[in-house]
């Protein structure tokens, strides 16, 4: 397991300041990250973000860009939402930056810099990660807390050993869910519901905790006996 | 011992641009600091400041301005300067950020934009601070690398005993400093060194070390027998 692989992805959602993701490169350039994700900046500048990107050039060359959320942490196993919570109260768990142990295949989600990340996008993830501010100050620059986020998995949290079962990733997840809200409305679980609405329902059960390969594969048995039910 | 003044001061050396003023500022809010402290910004421009201190207006409200580094360090008892390196060998010990422990009355600074501190900074400082970048893009961004430190030390570092023996001041130090160096005259040591060239010896030999109030007693007894020689 090489260290590159441990790193994980650091998705900036609808970023709107063009400096601040190239700040982010930068930052991940200081610490060795390299796997930069943007979900729909607005507007859609490239070219000013490299101003503030000193060094981190190839961080930027590389980043890619996604239109939603979703396929942008697909292939990730476990994502993790930054936000300050700002007295809100989460349905994720919530973890804090110092002491996080990671494993591998994961992603960062960093919100936009006037709101931070909004319910919707925390649906996105399996756990907040919670930088310890102060109550009175909690916000952070966007490429601050990209920075320190950075600095402190690099530091340390790579070294520790892999804390995490194996468990699928976003997008197999996100087609078991699919398949099982379709399989309870065949067998009409709550009736009053949409595949939609049972999804949100067990996309919060199933998230936070996870699911293994082999989990997953003695769901889709069970799945396709129902779905062969008449 | 409160936990404010366990803080360290943040010591800005000849920032250029203001709106790294201002996000040093609001790095330093999120974290609980409060010491801010700017030498000779260029230009010195505090309005613009503000635009980039969101929630961060008390701790730029209360900065204080100075004209030389001296000035700024004569009231800490240990100082370091925040540095990368780049590959030059400092005279000075170097600290790890991670792991770092830290006593009270300490400042940690933070050089230009385009250069960071230059060898004259250091002279003022009694260790650098690295942060442990990748060697191939170590320069951080002014306003990242401050929140990287404040949260550090509001995260880990304060929460350690104080690790570092009594020492006197800056000041106090220099004043010793420029006392021996006119004594070691006096003495005719180094004859071809003038007090200037006396006292950046003994200024290398002495701050990392750091000075006692017992020491920097005991010598100042042998200073006034010296200075009472015929």
């Amino acid at each position: 397991m090489s260290r590159e692989r441990e790193l994980p992805a650091i998705v900036l959602v609808r970023p709107r300041n063009p400096l601040n993701i190239g700040a982010a490169a930068r930052a991940m350039a200081n610490f060795g990250f390299s796997d930069l994700r943007v979900v729909s900046p607005h507007p859609p500048v490239w070219r000013e973000a490299l101003d503030s990107a000193v060094g981190a050039r190839s961080v930027l060359r590389g980043a890619k860009l996604f239109a939603g959320l979703a396929e942008a942490t697909a292939d990730r196993r476990f994502v993790l939402g930054a936000s300050s919570l700002k007295g809100r109260r989460p349905r994720l768990p919530v973890r804090e930056l110092p002491g996080l142990s990671a494993g591998e295949g994961w992603a960062v989600l960093f919100g936009p810099e006037k709101t931070g990340l909004g319910e919707r996008d925390l649906a996105s993830a399996d756990a907040v990660l919670r930088i310890p501010t102060e109550p009175g100050c909690p916000s952070m620059n966007l490429g601050q807390s990209v920075a320190v986020v950075c600095y402190e998995w690099a530091s340390r949290s790579h070294a520790r050993p892999q804390a995490e079962p194996a468990r699928i990733d976003s997008a197999e997840l996100e087609r078991l869910i699919g398949r099982c809200a379709g399989a309870l409305g065949k067998l009409r679980y709550r009736p009053a519901l949409d595949d939609g609405g049972r999804g949100a329902r067990l996309r919060r059960l199933l998230r936070p905790r996870g699911v293994s390969p082999g989990e997953a594969g003695l769901l889709y048995e069970v799945l396709r006996r129902i779905e062969e039910l008449p």
